[in-house]
């Protein structure tokens, strides 16, 4: 696959340019590095363009003069991002080099705002390299919730489980070899077999398989990306990959991150009936008299309280 | 322009013919008829496609059996609307024929998810249609809001804006048929002056002329827009646009639309800091102490009071 | 898996109803019923929107009185795909229920443009249905061409194949459903065992497991799709849905598809260069000696003769 | 407006920073730089991301071991831009500050996918700019393309039409500044009259007004904006600013621009009908010959000779 430790070597080695680009210390420092994602996978951070500045500099052309009330930049970028302005967000652009698996990607690709450029593996050959979770993320189907897991399986089940998953993805593997039959260069490793076509022969590989690719988005895009796949109703597998990306983001565009988190991420929707509840409440009233009282399903009621009474 | 008096009295005297496709009965009595908005601006239905099932059955596709839990459709909607799962409207898709005036043409195309086809001035010429506010319409530059407007004038000061409008409207547009020169088929007015380009010659009308297009929308990204321009910080000349395209899909897809009211529009956010304001509430604090003593900004401070203490 | 046959049936038998929107009779014959494709998988027309006309009418408006001196609407309609004018195009809309492989829904995907539920193996559990190809379909990987196949395998060579594949896939399956432990109801088969997370089973399924969504996309986007997919460099896999999906682009859109066929997929670009071959050619010179003299790369020589010698 | 002389003086004046992300020195000499279009606008670019290597880098990922046929890279990036392999061409983005007339940013805008920021009339007040032909670009309307322009107008007339266009504006000025009735600061030039609301007295400008705004967009889409705003059938108010961008885009990726002037830009398409005309021609036949027993329609002859008998 592209990217090999010679290249990465190669990357780091070169010497800086000088630009008059907005330029942010704290990425450069992170540029071309992988960071590990679950057994095989990483996030590399490959180019990027902007910065909070190039935010706060596109919302000045748009608001004019009108942006001068709000003195410093933070304050703007928190007042575009509570009041969902969020063209400013575009200006900025990121490229990172992923490596995933399949299921992951599946997910990943319904983004629709991103460039992607996936190793095809109609074209090239694929490693011998296949997702196994860690005993402690094999978990349940959860009974309450169709899309989640519950609590991790025992040491001992979970030991089967990824003896039975190993044995599966080496045996796939090892006749995906086969049915190519392929030394790496177009010459049969047996001669007197064919060399079946590798866009066929790449359906025998499972969905645990890595690919890779490289991703670029814009920083609207990213966060609403990173709003569902932080969220801890999103798979496991591929929120450890918003996660990763989040740290990135964080150091990228301070100022915007802090507001992603405060008015996105940990926000909440009141819906007109939950806000009148909690103007009740306001008043004086009960939570609890007002759920009652509300026309609000089981299931909301529910979704209520776990928003109001949770810890912070 | 298009669509004169005659061809629609051809689309509305078309034989209806038969289809197995999802039909709202809501909505066929309303192709093709001119919604009035504005001094000579309208929207008018043209097509549509989907309805509230189709909703449905895209969520059922793609939740499978996990969606039976909710048995009524409408909850069903009322879940996804609420949770974000937004894909399933984009099944629905809408076709309206707008006449609007260009200011707000401008602001309206920035929404660019949409499929537009807009009459050329650069192939046709415009008729002599321009806005003019109503008199209540015209209003003072607000000073707290800076793209806002405070009270109507009085009626002598409305008055004489509205001369002043009219009069540069009808004088760049009698310059406009100069510079043509054009009795409409190619042939001068004047034979010995020239006939200036259409493309040039338009630059001389107004922003308040009126345009037409044909706009095509899905239901998601119609709900998008209307949320941005239903809202009363919306610019009062797109607002009602806004409303009358409401009006024709509370009719199209009645679930769906209640659903946007309950979660979206009449809906409200809580920051990460209001949120923990709200849960101290609950807890039995009250709101002007745990506002005081919040890190909200000034402004901040006013619009939690106003979302939670105005009527719903 | 969602459309069984009872509640196709069901659609098939649904009465008619009235509507005065644009309507294909050709198309209405072919709603709801699957066509098949590879050995378990199907195109289905779901619904549809606009036609020739709308198409036509769309231009009208953007070109006004400039169209007028084109006729007929199927020389308009030419006129629009010769020249790129493809807004118009956008006024059109289809969608359909396709089951698929995973693997060619892969590359399917990549058509950003279009709306998509897929059914999840998140919330549901796939069906023993795996795509299995047909002998003849079994082909060497290609020498020349990287992404392509050439001749058939052997008959012998293809049953062994396909012992491999159909083999691997039931191991795999019986090892899926081993994971899952769930009688379809959340009920254990073994209750002494887990129910392992369906989000985390489903990686043991090969890329060759079918999937299934619902896809709708206008018929710009569509013909820009079909372009690629019709495209004999196009894997075999997704060109005969390609094939599919053509066929009722026919009959919905007949002169818009003649266009595209006639303007598109017959079409032939032809470089600066290879311009400059031709216009010599045509001012008397013979092709051979202009290709020699020029510059083309030895790849753009052979591709130069295969557009202009190769039959039509 | 924003950027004035002297914000300008202060970002020329910036220190450069390191960076390790891909550097074009040849874009670092013209960034921040006006490059004046028609009477007041320009083109000014902002910053950059990526360059040909990172085409190149993503057309590797995606292709594999099978790129390396093709050695070098602008080998690679011909290949690509031939065979309409496009994504690689999105991993590139510009982001420019562009000042136009409002009827220029009308045709414009309709490129949606791009990420704009545009100075706002409703929240500020715009400056006394205007675009005035150059006389030599006043011409007439074209009699044989309804959206073009024919010769220009004799010097006389030509003044004329700049006088009467030159006195309009300076007219809807004055009332604009009159409706405003406001210091700059929000204080009343006339404390006995209203304050009209910003967004209301706009629409007594023209469309010839100038207008600016931040506009970010990928170079796939941005040929495609280049291929058909460079065209001589653009307009040629629109087309002098494709004209600058073109020259920025030549020194970003001179492989990639290189490719799209061969391919794409003095490119021509065959239909089918027009590619078995010129097999024949290849096989022996006449052009006109070929011609004459064709389908195609008085306008595609017309078209095909234009194509295949004008100098290159």
């Amino acid at each position: 696959m592209p990217d090999s430790p010679d290249e990465l070597a190669a990357l780091l080695a070169r010497p800086p340019s000088a630009t008059r680009r907005p330029t942010v210390a704290a990425l450069e420092d992170r540029l071309f590095q992988p960071i590990p994602v679950l057994d095989h996978g990483f996030v590399r951070l490959v180019d990027y363009m902007g910065d909070d500045a190039a935010i706060v500099q596109a919302a000045r052309v748009s608001y004019g003069a009108g942006t001068k009330a709000v003195r410093d930049d933070r304050g703007l970028i928190r007042y575009l991002m509570r009041h969902r302005h969020t063209t400013p967000f575009e200006m900025c652009e990121i490229k990172l080099h992923i490596k995933l698996p399949i299921f992951v990607a599946r997910q990943w690709i319904r983004h629709r705002t991103a460039s992607v450029n996936e190793y095809s593996a109609r074209y090239s050959i694929l490693d011998r390299e296949f997702y196994l979770p860690s005993p402690g993320d094999l978990a349940v189907q959860s009974s309450t919730n169709r899309q989640g897991r519950d609590q991790p399986l025992d040491p001992d089940q979970a030991a089967a489980v990824l003896d039975l998953l190993r044995d599966d993805a080496v045996q796939v593997y090892s006749h995906y070899e086969q049915l190519l039959n392929d030394q790496g260069d177009g010459t049969p490793v047996d001669p007197a077999a064919p060399r079946l076509a590798r866009e066929l022969a790449r359906m025998n590989l499972t969905l645990g398989w890595y690919t890779q690719w490289y991703w670029k988005i814009n920083l609207h895009n990213l966060f609403h990306f990173l709003s569902l796949r932080i969220d801890p109703h999103a798979q496991h597998e591929i929120r450890v990959y918003a996660e990763a990306i989040a740290d990135l983001t964080r150091a990228w565009a301070p100022a915007a991150f802090e507001a992603f988190e405060d008015y996105r991420q940990h926000a909440a929707f009141l819906s007109r009936e939950e806000l009148s509840i909690v103007r009740a409440v306001v008043a004086g009233s009960s939570l609890e008299v007002e759920i009652e009282r509300s026309r609000l399903s089981a299931r909301e009621k529910r979704e209520l309280r776990d928003k109001l009474c949770s810890p912070s």
